[in-house]
């Protein structure tokens, strides 16, 4: 403690840094920044940008950076970018800002990633399932984690997913997502062994549309299945991550 | 007309079957029977008995009896048979009644089931499919149209169906039943170049139980399939029978 | 294969085509593309033009009409449709485009439509339910079956629909469109003898609205009746090609 | 005030009844029964019988006819039917109870039905609309209106309706119950200038089963319609019963 | 018929009139115009903007007047106001245009409008239940009825109903608009002896907006009382038109 | 802690009763139960009995007992009564157990219940509504609270309510059941300047039935209030009683 | 009543404050305004903005501040307040507007906050339920409660709850603010022993979106929690109001 | 092959488990058993014995025992059990029929299970939960896997949870069942950092009854986790025995 308060004495940490580290979470303008969850969780807090406005996101980001090194934003529209990295321009000038469709991957210039033996297979059933597995791979890779993505193996022609089924196989959990009647999980779970997690997306139309028919489908699965919410490829990619990590670091013990 | 009074009078038409030839329906004691539904929309009506007294649907069966040379009854429980059978004891003591699962043929002794040169195929994904399955082949088998049933090949595991892909191929049209998630509609119409008309079946359990998840799959499903309501074997049944007979007499035409 | 090759290093077959013949389907840069759709269920993959970009869209509509001599597009914007113009327009010069409400038909200079000796009825309720029903009529035209459309014929004035009962009574199959509380399908389909299909459409509003009602009501029918989702007009489509066809070519092969 | 009071003295009238006609409502054993709604409303209470033990049933309909000469009670089970018989035995011996379906009737033996001259037509799809066009009629035929009953003109057979247009066309106002996709109430609407009152019955299975497919569509109804809750035929009674006692109060006045 | 023909070959009479004349129905550009509506159902077919372009609505109400010397629309947007006025200036320029909220009606220069001796009263719960109200007043005005309009009487504060007893008592029939719980048809209902229809309104928010815990309250209603759709005010103004047309033509047969 | 293990060492305190002192729950056979809960949240643990087996029932019943001095459950059915008399006889003989609606009051000889210095209103629309109503009274007058009782003042008859507004507006806070289209608490809380938490209740049928409709009108009020789930008299009693006792200990503290 | 005439009459009381004063409520150009309610109820009436005309909405708050001292504004955007003000610079040059997110409070100059001697604590779980607790916060603070805000404390970081556990036991009332699965209010109450008002954010996404989960989670809590509807936060804090008011007038009275 | 047919021609071999040797699966009276599930999927087939009749289940029993050594049975009934029984006296003597709740698993007489080095936590909130977890619980320990349970700690009293923290944290993937409003998966997954599957169980009652509400939490969850089913006990333990396997066997590969 003493040594923390000289730190911030000596102007080495910033006082939010050295709040989050005394208390996990750390106060700031638009909000209290869970500092600790990664730690905690083995997942950081996304900022999840629907909802707050632009200058929101970009303090919460500061602050993510702030004490956690890096920061990650999903569902930015391009208000939320421009603010965030104006924002950084002043407060951490040394960040880089990646984008992947509307997920947004904020690195402190000392911040290393780190690494994880383990390998997450992200499968999309369309071309519209595209954004919803960038969220998935980007936490997976924030995690360290190799991604193998496989797109585009809708189940309307069965070859695209059999030809793929080596790939599938090799993986140590699958991150599956796919809209409409939502069967890709279903098939690809009953042809590997590896866990299955299943991403229904909001396309479609009609009754059952907005994912809610994919969504129902895979919880009704015929086969063993773990589902999240629609379109929360966050989720999917957090848990794939847990997952990874039992099996990596199970492999690192021994 | 003056014809049609005299057999009356002869005691060779009853007065029944002559109101019915005269007016299309017959009014009973439970009901109107549309004694020309066959005729005009190629499919008889059907006695659906959930929701009747016993003595109801027995009456309205021998108003088809005596009407329409045959009876279809559906959704019978065993109180609606015992009923049926007693009934036609002493109204038409040389009909036969057939049951199978909850589906009643009753045929009275002149009557004659039609033939029909085309296959329907009746594909079922699992065991508890069996009787909504049973429902579709009872009418086409009415129809005379020859089926090709194909029970319990599930796409949990592919090689059941895959193994079936020949018969699947032949038919002229597949009518098939799944519950849970309802994938097999679509997969199998993913394969083969014939009409597929989807039946939802109300196992399942939770969120999307009884049919729902399976209704709103078949009807986002990425391929082309048309789909009646949740455990409606009679109706797809139906349709089935209307386009294989579409198919044969055109056959028959040239 | 070796032919095939040979045709590639030539310059008389594209990659992509050659792809597409080897493989069923071609990997572009919008996803992959199900070239062999048409030749294994029937009916070419249609590109959902919702919740695509106009350059996704653009690409899959040339890698179609590479690989399988057409394109068709549902649900196409303005914005989609100038960017298949101008991307077309530099990768095949010489193709048609033609639009027909928000549904696309995009032919190759060499490619041919196939004839089909079967003739659709297409049906709708109002004015609304048009766009609906070009969508299916599109399909029905692209497979060359003869399309009768019928239109504004709705319950609320049953004269409109007796009129044209002779016309109802001479298709093949029919796909009929309706929303509010969609009684149109039920009604045809019980003065009919041939297949009829059955479209809501996502007009009306408050309770039911959004297509629900007319697709509940046409699930509960009390004839017979298949149906497709809200407002896809493809589908159903699709599906009275289908029936069409197995028409057709069993008229042939006598 | 005094006059009632002095009869209560002089047993002329029973306490119960004299509160109700100084307060509009007596209170019994099992609750309050509103003795002046059928002033008020010009539709007397009904003791609904669901989620009633059969002796609250009982004690409620002794209190309605000790207060308004007579009791309605709807969905009543053999076991209400049975309290309230031997209720009145004991309390009102000289009652009259007469039973319609799960609906009841008990009339006081000073009780005089009153007379309307306006004739309300009561209309049902199928035989298993039955029951909730009878607990229509009890109401009307308890206001003395004249009813005219024409049963299972579904619209599967067009003709059904049609043969009995005359009918339809006669009476003050319409109540049509019908169930399935509910579409008959949408038919006969557009052919009759009368006030067409639909009731949506819970026959049907699976998706828009339990009468909701056929309340959405009378809701959706493109004609001109209203409409009650599914199986309240109680109510449509109630309805047609106002409107009747207002065409026939106008043509008294005169 | 003869005559008809004549006046159409003098010029007396449109071809459009004389087809509606024989036919019942008018084919214009924009779809069939029912326009024996009026005669056969008592209310005529109004044109229902949603869904329609400024043309299409535009045509229909040019064949309207052509036909019926008036026009009904409803749900009409700024667009469709001036493409309507736009496309009568050309056909019809002495047709008057008004405007009532979002409905419109236009009436031909020699169009007179019916007389009706009866009064709909038409309630609103709050300001926003205006629109919706007009839309039923519009209606009733178009068929001669005086409307007496009560708006702003919400159940929260019971005496703003209170104090207009005496008017809602004297009216032939009630138009009931309310959102939110809706409750205001239901307290109205229980304390007057005519007819009462609600009209949910879709105003509220959260669980049960878009006015669906209105239409549900008012269908649970523990009064009598009738229902249309969600912000179907047309549809309650023509019922209660029919009402008010049956009551008139009563006491004029007299 | 010292002199807690020598009571139980005396015999003095039973070690489920140290063990609930100890550690505020108690881990018993049938499960944990809350003992602390009375003491941190101010509303005891109600064993729920729906679902649980008679004897889990009666085992957390006489854990209660032995730890709090007395036990609440609820929902119980005949059989769940049994199980917890024939177990209370063995554990406990000198209890006391008293039995309102499907509600059981459980008390210790030694328990003495508190007493509380405020109202509770607990009002009625029906009759059906009493076994909710009593579940609330159950718990607000184990809490020592004074309960005043107002049954069947449903909106049908306004007078019914406004007769009993001087006992509604006395009271501290209401506790207001209703089922149908739940008006009531709407209608009250204009009147009155108490809090006022609604309580649905699952009476009704068809569309909005289950307490729906009644849910979500109380929800979209007009009004100010507060809202528990269908059916939970339980927690609707809880609440209000938290209320009463904070009006209560406020005066207390004076 | 002579005096408030007189008063008019000397320009004293402006005739809408009269009219408020005699009979409640004040009919103005854009509905009637229940200047009553805040007496009768305990609660102003609050102008909820959304469904009403700028004009509307500033014609109605000019008719709160002339008859009850302020005005409430709810759900206001940009155009609501501009007009609120333009009018309010006519009508009332002297009344300050003040603004905290979508709400509005107008007071005019001559009005008296009053004091209320109590707590109300208000908590969100994330920086998106801000909105909604202002909207509380607004309603306390017009009352002259004390308002205890405490903010961002969601359930995924159980420490930011437990590290506020003694300023939310010192509260007489608690309202709390959650959006996605809605779990905060559960927590807090099974910790503290005042009563607690969830109030469920339709923030959150895919199946149970907009709020509902959190609803029926709040609903379905294993605490005692009452609730009002998605988003209400002026509900809320409504409710919140009166029971402080009634704490602390208890304590007054002592 | 020949080594297969010569098996059983010596009757070393059942022709069943030949069968599903060579072809994956065997057809047997009840359908088709997917012998080869466990091999391809890593979890066998079990037999949800709702739907199916006693004969069927037992059929499919003793099929799963003769070609995979054990059989799963969910959801059985007493007379499902009995059939189970009875079938196997006669065709597996030996085998030993072991039942939790309603799960069964049966064991052939050289059955071995295999054994995995990990451990699967299992959670429930309540009492009701329990059924919920033991077939969860079946699963994984027919794996081989170490179950920790842990029951009862449901978030009313967090104490519970808190002192269950060190176990929480020492297992390798978590199981937690929760009804009501389902929030322990959240609490307990933002404590840990292992994977945590979410099972909702249909307890409650009212709106979000039947594992809704906590459906919908679990999936709005604002912490990572993933989600079976409503009482997907059986696919929450097979998700939870992948994953465990998954950790296990890279721990053995090193």
């Amino acid at each position: 403690m003493r040594e923390l308060l000289e730190a911030v004495a000596d102007g080495d940490l910033s006082p939010a840094a050295a709040e989050a580290k005394l208390q996990g979470y750390v106060t700031g303008e638009a909000g209290r920044f869970d500092a600790a969850r990664d730690r905690r969780r083995g997942i950081p807090e996304a900022i999840f940008a629907t909802g707050k406005t632009p200058d929101q996101v970009a303090a919460l980001a500061a602050d993510a950076v702030e004490t956690t090194g890096r920061a990650l934003v999903t569902r930015a529209t391009d208000d939320h970018v421009t603010a965030v990295e104006s924002r950084l321009d002043r407060t951490h000038p040394d960040a880089t800002v990646s984008r992947r469709g509307s997920s947004l991957l904020v690195e402190g210039s000392s911040y290393e990633c780190p690494s994880l033996s383990a390998t997450v297979g992200i499968v999309t059933a369309g071309t519209v399932d595209g954004p919803v597995a960038d969220e998935a791979q980007v936490v997976c890779e924030d995690a360290g984690a190799t991604v193998d993505r496989i797109d585009d193996v809708g189940v309307a022609a069965l070859d695209r997913v059999l030809d793929q089924l080596d790939r599938l196989r090799e993986v140590d959990v699958l991150v599956v997502a796919a809209g409409r009647e939502g069967a890709l999980p279903t098939v690809i779970a009953g042809l590997v062994d590896t866990p299955v997690i299943g991403v229904p997306v909001s396309s479609g139309y009609g009754h059952g549309g907005d994912g809610e028919a994919a969504l129902s489908g895979m919880l009704q699965s015929c086969t063993v299945l773990s589902v999240v919410n629609v379109d929360a490829g966050f989720v999917a990619g957090g848990q794939a991550t847990l997952i990874a990590r039992a099996v990596a670091s199970t492999a690192d013990r021994e």
